[in-house]
């Protein structure tokens, strides 16, 4: 089986969402001196390349470990909006031009290019494209199983948009997955590919 | 695709490694006064079920990024030791009375029990069955690809024999995977099958 890595590395002072600590890695043990290197990761559940559980945004709602794990693993359709403008909503509107035929149990990646501007700058921490509650309306009703993007908010960072963006996913039983990297071969590859987040 | 888990939970205080800070797991942010819950970790990468790079063990080694995914999948076949006896060695000889026919490049996951008994006693913490060097030397010959064990550590808590078991291991290219656990499942299922430790 040929695997792709669609994660964000981790490391000490990686970009991450602005309103969580930094991202820490300390070397605890090291060579020459101890025989081993050992780190120590203080950092968010929301870190990197994540899944929203329910429970992220809904009180009482499923965590992980009410999830099997077989829901993680599925057949899996890339959208590529690479060229998208900073700050732009993803709307039924656009989600409709490049999903056809049966959604039903599919996997939806949205591709911005986010995942390649990762970095503490403006743009990639407060300018990202984000999908809008219409968008995930028209997911929800299109029965898909989960839905990625490449940037640690799918619904942006606006308060007035991304509770309900997430809220409209996760109450229906969508997953999200977010922070992710696309590199050049997942745009290559056959579709639906096999999406796996475990 | 059906999965077993074969994970242990990390929360706060989760038993680990004595010689590492303990597990934490601090909520950030809570329903309801925050609209979502958020948790702050803060655990040695050496925690929970995880896998040895030979960085760990080896100054100059290769680090996780050094190794493709796809070493991280394949054939397994599990060793059921349960049974044995605290603080016991797994020598080549128990190896060769479990595993036969050719091994190249299959993982063997050798499941001691300690998995179920993953709690701050001394029991768990100090007196785990371990594999000896000889055992380790016997599956480098046998070109197996990577081995997984029931606990914290492959080669127990003595210093004389933890550091020789795992570099035997290591210096082949053999990957260790640590702190699994095997559910009643995993026993029943017909081997080998496929591991993964992504």
């Amino acid at each position: 089986m040929k695997f792709i890595d669609l994660s964000q590395p981790l490391y000490d002072g990686a970009p991450n969402c602005p309103v969580h600590p930094p991202v820490k890695s300390e070397i605890l043990r090291d060579h020459p001196a101890h025989g081993w290197r050992v780190e120590l990761l203080t950092l968010s559940n929301h870190t990197g390349s994540h899944v929203d559980a329910p429970l992220h945004k809904i009180a009482g709602g499923a965590s992980l470990d009410d999830i099997p794990l077989e829901n993680w693993a599925g057949a899996a359709l890339l959208v590529d909006l690479r060229g998208i403008a900073p700050d732009s909503p993803i709307t039924a509107e656009i989600l409709q031009k490049h999903l056809h035929g049966d959604l039903t149990d599919k996997i939806v990646l949205l591709a911005t290019g986010w995942g390649d501007k990762r970095a503490k700058t403006d743009e990639w921490l407060h300018q990202s494209p984000y999908l809008s509650p219409d968008g995930a309306s028209w997911l929800v009703e299109k029965k898909i199983r989960g839905v990625g993007i490449d940037h640690y908010s799918i619904g942006g960072m606006k308060d007035s948009i991304n509770p309900v963006t997430h809220t409209i996913l996760l109450a229906a039983g969508v997953w999200i997955v977010e922070e992710l990297k696309f590199p050049p071969e997942a745009f290559r590859i056959p579709q639906p590919a096999t999406f796996m987040a475990l």
